[in-house]
C-alpha cells in the first residue's frame, strides 16, 4: 500500500469513528508496553515508515508528526517521508503539551487503550483536560484495519527455563511475591509485562524478535496464580511444572475478563491444587481479615490502560512491580552464567575482529588493526566487505558458541558517517561497505541460555585522524571513570552519570542519549528499574549489589563518524579502606571481555591509573578468553592486550 | 529562666490556648524565614538550648524534640539537655511525618504562622489530613510571651547602596520586575525574603548579625511600590531614593492590612509621583484589561503563611520569586567588586597565617606551616591562643581592609575534635586552645561594601598523620575535579555534586552537607536559587554565567579531626574546543585567594593535571595578593606557593 493510502485510509477511519476523532496516536508498544515488539506489533513502523524502536506517531486530519529521542534524529530524518514531520524529543515540546496547545477545544483524540500505559494515559488526560480534550480509548486497533498485510499470530513454542540456568524455583519466586502482596495489603496483581512473566514462571519463548518471552499475561493472588497465552504454544514440560506450582493456564485473551472478575474478587481457579494451598501457608501472614488485603497491585508504568480501567480506581495500588527489582537481582546462578555466556560472547568479538582484521588487509589493502598507515583505497569490484555482511560473520561466530540462542537485539555495524546514527541498523541492500579509512563501530549481543549480552567496540583499519583519537580517548576515560567508581549504597544511577561525560565536556562534547541500562539474564537486553542517565528516571531505583548495569559513554559526530565503548558491569560490594556512616560502599566488575583497540587511544591524555586499569583489563581479557580461541587468534590477542608503559 | 520551667511556662500557655494545643512547633526562621536571625528572633535557640543555624523544636505535652541536620548531630548533642530528645534528619522520620504518626488523631498542633512558610505549612497540613489532626496558626507567639528577657527591637541605621557597588538602579530593577509581573499576568508581588528586599531597592542595614539586611517587606505591583519597615531607621539619603522611585514608606506592621488591600485590588499608594507612572509606561505592558493581569506573585518557599493567609488562594501564582534568579546573575560591577573584595580578604587571611605560624612556633614550639615535625608540647602557663582569641585576631586583619562592614557568618575556628563539628561555633569561655600536634580549620568570611566572602582552610603546624594527609588529599582531589569541571549549559548543580566526592568515595568516606552555594553581592554569605548538593533541589534551577556557588567539598572524622577546602567561584562561559549541540559549556573561575599547605597534600596521590592546577593557583595567588602585603608575608606567601615538581 502506497504510503498515502495508509493515512487517508486511517483517516477515513478516524473521521467515521464515534464520536470522529480530531487525532489518532500510535505508539510503539504492543499490548505489553515491550520495547521491542513483533512484526505484527509494528503499528507505529507501518503507519510512519520509521523503524526505530522508540518513537509515537500522531496523526490528525490535517498532518502526521512523529516524536523520537536524540539516538534516532539522524535515522527518523531519512526513514519519514515529507508527509511526516519529526518531532525531536528534548528539543520540541513533549506530544501531550502539543496536543494540548495544538489540537482544538473539545478534540476528540483517540488511541488503543491495549497500546498505552497507565502512567501516560493518565499524563495526557491531565494535559487535555485544560481545553476539555478527551482521551478516547478506541474499542479496536485502527492502524490494524488498515494494515491489509499484518503479519500473522505466531505460534512459537513455549519451553521451560530450568534451575541450572533461573537459579531460583517458581515456588519461591511466587512466595516471595506473595509476601510483596501481603506488606502492601493487596490481594493480588496484574502481570503485563513479558519478562516478568516469563521470569516469575521459569519459561522462555520466541514471539518477539531478540527477547526470549511470550505473548502473555499474569495474574497472581494470595490463593491462586494464572498464565494467559495461547495454550497451543506450551510443551507438556510447562504444562507440568505450571501445575506443579498451581498456576492456572488459560487463553489470552480471557484476561479481559479475568480481570474483571479480579476486580470484584470472583476470580478463582477452577482447579484448586496442593501446590496453591501450600504457597499460602507457607507464607505465614495469611488471614481471613479480607479487609486488610484489598488491593489489586498494578504498574502503572507498564500496565496499559485497558486493563486498568477494568479494576475499581480506589481498590488498584499503583507501584512499580516487586518483581522488576527482584528480577533486577541476579542469583548466584544467573550471576555465574551472565559471567559464562559473557566470556563465550567476548571470544566470539575477538574472533570476529581477527577475521575482519584480514579481510580488511586482503581485501581493501588496509594497513590493518594494530599498523597506522594511511590507506589507499584499492578497486574491490569483486569481493565486498559490508555492514551487513560483516554483521553476519560476527553472529556466525556467536552462533558456534554453547548455549547460543540468537541475537538480543538488531547488531549496530556501522561504517564512518553511519556510526553517528546512534541506532543504526544496517539494510542489506543499501549499507555501506566496510572502509579502510573509516571508524567501524559495532554494538552487539546475543541471547545464551545462561545470560543475555551486549558489547560495543569502536576500530579503526588504517590511520585514525587526531581528532578522532582524541574522541575515542575522552570517550574511553568516560568508560573508565563510569565503570571504576566506587559510591555509597543508595546512590542512584543519575548521580553516576556525569563520570562519563566529564572527558567529553572538557571539548564541548556530549552524547544525546543514556549511559547505561540492566541486561537480562537469558531475558530482555534492556532492563530496569535502574539506570545511568542524566534523565532523571521515573521511579529512583538506587543501585544495588548483584544488579547488571551497562557502561556505554560515545560520541557521534553527524555526517562524520561515531564512537561508543560498552562494557556490562556487576555492581557488588566494594572493598573500601573505610565504611563512612557504616552505609556500606559498591563498585563495579566488569563481565565483558574484548579488547580496546590501543591504536585509537591518545596515550598522552591518560592519567597512570587509567593506563593501570587498561593494562589489567586486557592482561584479564587476554588470559580468560584463551581457551575460547585457536592459536593464531591467541597471538592476535596477545598482541592486541600488550601492556601499555606507565611512564 | 531555667530549663524546665521555659518548658513548663510554655506547655502551661498551651494547655490555655484556645484549642489547647497538643503540640508547638518552634522553627528557627523568623517573619522572612531567614536563614540568620536576629537575636530577639532566636526563638528555637531560646526554648531548646540549640543554638546552630538550622533545626525545628517541637513541643508536645509530654516531651521536646529539636530536628536538625548533619552538619550539626554533634553540636546539637553537646547542647540539648536531657529533656530534648534530638531528631537526625536524613536518619529519624521528618518532622510532619513523626507529628503525623505520633500526635493523636485530632490534635490540635500550633505554629506561629510568621515563622513557617506557605510551602511548610501546606506540607505539614497534608501530611496531618491523614488523622485530622489541624495546623493551628497561634495569634500570638508563645516563646515570646515566656521570654522574659528577650531582646528589644533593633533600630539600626538603614543606608543607600550606592551604584558604584550595586551596579544597577532601582529603575531598572522595578522596570524589569514588572516586566516578569506582566509576563507571569501577575499584578502584584509580595516580597518577604530580606536579602530580596535590600537587593531591589539597594538598601542595607545591620538588623540581623552578619546579613547587611534590614527588617522590612516589600509589595510590587504594576503601578506602585512600597517598603514596610520601621521608618525611624532611614536615613534622609534613603528616604530620597524611595521617593525617586516612587516607592511608598510604610511602616512594618502596615505590611498586614496593605496585604489585605492588596487582595482586593484596594491598595493604593498615597502620593502618586512621576517616577512611578514613568516606570509603568516605560515598561509598555501596561493595558487596561485588568482580567489578564490579576495574580498575586508569592514565593511558597519564603512568604509566611500569615501573610499568604490574606490572599484569595485562587488568585495567587504561587512561584519562586524573580528577584532570587536576578539577584543571583551577578552584574558586571558586583563581579569586579567580588573579585576586589576576595582580593583583600585573602590578603587577611594570609597574614593571619603568617602571625599564627609565628605564634603556634613561639607559644607552643611547633615546627610551623612548613616544617613537618613531631612537636612536643611545650607548657603554656602564661600566654594561651584558643579557637577564639586566633579567630578575633583573623577579624583584626580583616577589619584593617577597605569597605570592611563586619563578618558575614560566625567564625568556624577549630582544632582537632573540634573541626570534626561542622558548623562549630567556638565560645570563648569554653573553647579549645591552639594545638601544634592537631589539625586546625578555619571557615570564615567578611562583608565588604563591594562583596561578601567565605573561605575555607585547614592547616597543620606540627607532623601530620598518614591518614590526615591521605583525606586532605582526597578532600583536594573533589575540591579540584569540581573547580576545574566544564559543563553543558542546562546543567544542575546536583549533577556536579558527584565530582567533589568521588576522591572521598574510593576510600569509602564522606562528607554530609552539600557542596557549594551562592554567596551575595555585600549580602548573605548563602544565596539560592541554585547549589550543589547532593539532596535534590526544591526547585531545579541550572547554574549559569555570572553566578557565584562555593567549592567546599570535606571530611569530618568524629572525635579526631576535620577537613574542609573552600573557595568562592564564578560562573562564566567556557572555550571550549567544540560546542557540541550548541548548547554553550560553562566552567568555573576560582576568585578566592589564599594557599592549600602543600604539606598536608600526599602528592602521589595526585595526578600531573592536579599538580598543574595547584601550581597554577599558587602562582597567581602569590603574585595577587603580593600589593596587600608586607615584605615579610610576601616571603612568606612566595614560599607557600613554591610549585610543586610534576614529575
Amino acid at each position: 500500500m502506497a504510503e498515502e493510502d495508509k493515512l487517508a485510509s486511517l483517516r477515513s477511519l478516524m473521521a467515521s469513528h464515534s464520536p470522529p476523532l480530531h487525532a489518532l496516536v500510535v505508539p510503539s508498544e504492543d499490548y505489553h508496553q515491550s520495547e521491542y515488539v513483533s512484526a505484527r506489533d509494528k503499528r507505529r513502523a507501518f503507519i510512519s515508515g520509521f523503524t526505530g524502536s522508540a518513537g509515537l506517531a500522531l496523526v490528525t486530519m490535517e498532518e502526521a508528526r512523529l516524536w523520537t529521542d536524540g539516538r534516532y534524529f539522524l535515522q527518523a530524518a531519512q526513514e519519514l517521508n515529507d508527509q511526516w514531520k519529526l518531532m525531536r524529543m528534548g528539543e520540541d515540546p513533549p506530544v501531550d503539551i502539543w496536543m494540548a496547545d495544538n489540537l482544538p477545544k473539545d478534540a476528540a483524540i483517540g488511541v488503543d487503550p491495549w497500546c498505552v500505559s497507565v502512567d501516560t494515559a493518565q499524563k495526557w488526560e491531565r494535559a487535555f483536560s485544560k481545553k476539555q480534550q478527551k482521551l478516547i480509548q478506541t474499542p479496536r486497533n485502527l492502524v490494524d484495519e488498515v494494515w491489509i498485510s499484518r503479519p500473522p499470530l505466531e505460534l512459537n513454542p513455549v519451553a521451560v527455563h530450568p534451575p541450572q540456568f533461573s537459579g531460583r524455583s517458581v515456588a519461591d519466586k511466587l512466595k516471595d511475591l506473595r509476601e510483596n502482596l501481603v506488606q502492601e495489603k493487596a490481594r493480588g496483581i496484574l502481570i503485563t509485562t513479558l519478562d516478568e512473566v516469563a521470569w516469575l514462571y521459569n519459561i522462555r519463548g520466541t514471539d518477539v524478535s531478540y527477547c526470549p518471552v511470550v505473548h502473555a499475561f499474569a495474574v497472581v493472588t494470595l490463593y491462586s496464580a494464572f498464565l494467559y497465552v495461547d495454550q497451543r504454544k506450551l510443551s507438556s514440560e510447562v504444562n507440568i511444572v505450571m501445575k506443579e506450582n498451581g498456576i492456572e493456564v488459560r487463553d489470552y485473551g480471557a484476561v479481559t475478563s479475568d480481570v474483571t472478575l479480579l476486580a470484584s474478587d470472583q476470580l478463582k481457579p477452577i482447579s484448586s491444587t496442593n501446590a496453591t494451598r501450600a504457597s499460602i501457608s507457607e507464607s505465614g501472614h495469611h488471614n481471613n481479615n479480607s479487609s486488610s488485603t484489598n488491593f489489586i497491585w498494578v504498574d502503572p508504568g507498564t500496565c496499559c490502560f485497558a486493563l486498568y480501567s477494568k479494576l475499581n480506581a480506589n481498590e488498584v495500588f499503583l507501584q512499580q512491580s516487586p518483581l522488576a527489582l527482584a528480577k533486577a537481582l541476579k542469583n548466584p546462578v544467573e550471576m555465574d552464567g551472565l559471567k559464562k555466556a559473557h566470556i563465550r560472547d567476548g571470544a566470539a568479538v575477538v574472533q570476529y575482529l581477527v577475521w575482519l582484521d584480514k579481510q580488511m588487509q586482503e581485501l581493501y589493502g588496509a594497513s590493518g588493526y594494530f599498523l597506522e598507515v594511511e590507506n589507499i583505497k584499492k578497486d574491490v569490484n569483486t569481493i565486498r566487505l559490508t555492514e551487513v555482511s560483516a554483521s553476519d560473520k560476527l553472529e556466525q561466530f556467536r552462533a558456534s558458541k554453547e548455549h547460543f540462542r540468537g541475537l538480543s537485539f538488531p547488531t549496530i555495524s556501522s561504517v564512518g558517517p553511519n556510526a553517528a546514527i546512534i541506532h543504526y541498523s544496517p539494510d542489506a541492500k543499501s549499507c555501506a561497505d566496510l572502509d579502510p579509512n573509516s571508524i567501524y563501530l559495532f554494538d552487539s549481543g546475543a541471547q545464551y541460555l545462561d545470560g543475555t549480552t551486549d558489547i560495543t567496540r569502536t576500530v579503526h583499519f588504517g590511520k585514525p585522524t587526531k581528532h578522532e583519537k582524541a574522541c575515542y580517548t575522552a570517550v574511553l576515560k568516560g568508560h573508565i571513570a563510569l565503570g571504576n567508581a566506587q559510591f555509597p549504597s543508595g546512590t542512584n544511577g543519575n548521580t553516576l552519570d556525569v563520570l562519563a561525560r566529564i572527558p567529553l565536556w572538557k571539548y564541548g562534547l556530549d552524547y544525546r542519549h543514556g549511559t547505561g541500562h540492566g541486561i537480562g539474564s537469558y531475558l530482555n537486553v534492556h532492563e530496569g528499574p535502574h539506570q545511568i542517565s542524566f534523565r532523571p528516571a521515573a521511579r529512583n531505583v538506587p543501585l544495588q549489589a548483584s544488579m547488571t548495569v551497562t557502561d556505554e559513554p560515545g560520541y557521534y559526530e553527524d555526517g562524520n563518524f561515531g564512537i561508543r565503548l560498552e562494557n556490562v558491569l556487576i555492581i557488588k560490594e566494594a572493598d573500601t579502606e573505610f565504611n563512612f556512616d557504616d552505609k556500606g560502599y559498591l563498585t563495579f566488575e566488569h563481565i565483558t571481555w574484548a579488547p580496546y583497540q590501543t591504536k585509537l587511544i591518545d596515550f598522552s591524555l591518560l592519567v597512570p591509573e587509567e593506563i593501570e586499569w587498561l593494562n589489567n583489563y586486557h592482561s584479564k581479557c587476554s588470559d580468560i578468553l584463551a581457551p575460547y580461541l585457536d592459536e593464531s587468534e591467541k597471538a592476535w590477542l596477545k598482541k592486541a592486550t600488550q601492556p601499555v608503559c606507565v611512564c
